[in-house]
């Protein structure tokens, strides 16, 4: 055993010296966990708490019905928005809050598919999250199977995937296991100069990197606001259009709050402008005010902050581990270079499996995904850099003390 | 003025005669509130409140990630469809709670079509709640224009639109403005005997009247669980599928929740089994949890006890009307008897926008539905038949004392 060259007092004086420290103090966060799963479900802000109480007693409880107008319940979609657009550099009006991430899909996929409509490829990556390929099939089996899913097996495949009858390149920014980064922009001008449109996945983005989709000049995005959002457990997903698309686009999940004037109850259906008519039914409302109240957090947050202190712990998590767990058999699985990494870092082991479980059992809370990987999410707004060095000592103790075997796999060499 | 032939004293005597009375003291009721509108918006349950304010504290809170399996919120979407399946007389498994009503209509209309390939007509009602319209509208353009949605004007048309190539009867079993209720069982027969399926909308249905989707033989049905249910402002909606469709039938928005395996990440779709693949995204937890609260409370209600005193309470109020506002401009627009009315009572008034506005200021909670609908629902749970004492009372005053016109429209007669 080699002792560390780094020490806990260097992480300490580095939360000593970091300007988003004040933040944690904003999160409910259990005294014996090192919460690392932020990126699965982020923690509750107490402001959501507090919000989600006034809700439930004084707008429900007291305001009934006429909370629908009084209390602002029927702007919610777009406020939620608006607030969550601002994150990721959207243009005003470009982003509602709605449904979840796979129904946002849908529409998203389909209003682009409408507007290439003599175009039959969607591209996309097998290692894409799996919900996001899994509404593509159904999208495309409902069409009439007259489209293809074509999915490449590595980022250096796309610009080769990328022929002339692409409709749509539809990818999540940051990969869910690796935490692989696509450069959005670059991407983005390839798809379009095949004249493909693209649908970007911002799940393992908003609020983890600084997202500006305004300057990739991206067509079409959705996202999740339950995990660095802090949205809440299932919170309401988001839903992005660019200016330019939505005269043209339409999206089939015509619902009532989509209708131009829902409250004359026609029965025609007539689209409302704007980024409204990709609104569907009536919203979540206790579900959609916590992350409305999650979301004024961020508005005090600079994202170029966030990414630095991001940076670091991810940075100084993958050398820890590579120092402290020497010969212990686990592999690098996400990018080591930071330009091309999310917020997450991922490690492989033969016994992911069990490993992570002696991890969440000392309250070191990460996520499996099987067959290999230990993933580890780092969310600046309240992760220290001593929970870095701390959870990497038991996760060096549980295995230095376990009887596994060496590794007897070969993970494929981690995308750069 | 005649003075009332009944008396308050009457009313008050059948509350104290209501086994349902005991119910109110569990929602939150504000005093000065004559609530008369739990079927846009059902009141707080306490039980709600407080397990909400636990699922934030506690299971978010202090749980994290962990929750989904340790609090059991992975087993929401069918928790909560098996107590509303108790309610709506479904089979075991064949329900499920998830997305909006919107949503749901499009996952079943989706599934209906599906089984019956070869027929291209959609029949419903023009005067059905538009967002059932408008989705049908939408997924009719999706499939790229190939089907007809045939809109009858009165209920009496619907034996002639049941034509041999019908391939749904889409229907809402109680009409939103009139509370005129179907005859499930007939119209579901009648549909089935020229070799249709059907589609019933309950939200008017669910927790006001009896109904046994059994018994009447459906085949899907949707509904929303924000109104006599008392789930919540935008409360997750709800979803059926008779078990004998359940095999064959399958839905557009595969998301990863309807996946038979979706923790294996596999980037291929394979459908679960039952009624777990009409599911599609994550579900909002925070907002399923306060449905999950306040179907609790309905475990302990007889429907049967509800439908006698709703009957009771719409009977009171339209006699009551009738006898106190006589020459003040109003007209019945619901059915005039009980068995084809469900558990509202509309009244059309030239000038029901304002008569709705002074009700409401005096804290007499209704809807106005435009042109001219004074709309009532009564709601057995907590609705006392003082309140519809002196509900009347307040329409009375405000109708007598305005210097409106007399009305200038003749509504249309009422369907009985």
């Amino acid at each position: 055993m080699t002792l560390s060259k780094m020490t806990r007092e260097e992480f300490a004086a580095l939360d000593a010296a970091d300007p988003l420290a004040p933040f944690r103090a904003e999160f409910e966060l259990p005294e014996d966990v090192i919460y690392l799963d932020g990126n699965s479900l982020g923690p509750l802000p107490r402001i959501a708490r507090e919000r989600v109480a006034a809700c439930v007693s004084e707008e429900w409880g007291n305001g009934l019905i006429r909370s629908w107008n009084d209390a602002g319940w029927i702007d919610l979609p777009k406020r939620v928005g608006s607030k969550i657009g601002a994150l990721i550099g959207a243009e005003p009006d470009s982003v509602i809050g709605a449904d979840s991430t796979s129904v946002n899909l849908f529409k998203c996929l389909s209003a682009a598919l409408a507007l290439r409509p003599d175009r039959t490829i969607i591209v996309s990556e097998k290692s894409n999250f799996p919900t996001d390929l899994y509404m593509a099939e159904g999208l495309s089996a409902l069409l009439g199977g007259r489209h293809e899913l074509r999915l490449v097996e590595d980022p250096s495949e796309l610009p080769g995937a990328l022929t002339d009858d692409v409709a749509v390149l539809m990818l999540t920014h940051v990969n869910y296991r690796t935490g692989y980064m696509h450069d959005m922009k670059a991407v983005t001008d390839a798809a379009h100069a095949t004249g493909a449109l693209t649908l970007w996945d911002l799940a393992h983005s908003a609020g983890a990197v600084p997202v500006n989709l305004t300057a990739a000049n991206a067509d079409f995005a959705v996202g999740c606001s339950y995990k660095y959002l802090n949205g809440g457990p299932g919170a309401p997903a988001f839903l992005y259009v660019a200016p330019r698309r939505q005269q043209d686009a339409s999206q089939p999940l015509t619902g009532w709050f989509s209708h131009k004037t829902p409250f004359a109850f026609d029965h025609r259906f007539t689209p409302t402008d704007g980024i409204g008519k990709f609104l569907c039914g009536t919203p979540p409302v206790l579900a959609m005010t916590a992350l409305d109240a999650a979301m004024d957090i961020w508005a005090r947050v600079d994202m170029d902050a966030v990414r630095a202190k991001s940076v670091a712990l991810t940075e100084n998590f993958i050398t820890l581990v590579e120092e402290r767990c020497a010969g212990l058999g686990l592999m690098l699985a996400s990018p080591r270079t930071p330009e091309h990494r999310g917020s997450q870092v991922s490690f492989a082991h033969e016994n992911g499996y069990p490993v992570m479980q002696a991890l969440i059992a000392r309250g070191v809370i990460g996520d499996f995904r099987a067959p290999y990987l230990l993933r580890f999410g780092f969310t600046p707004l309240y992760t220290r850099f001593t929970d870095v060095w701390d959870a990497v000592e038991h996760l060096h103790d549980i295995l230095e003390s376990s009887n596994w075997d060496q590794p007897k796999f070969h993970a494929r060499a981690a995308v750069t």
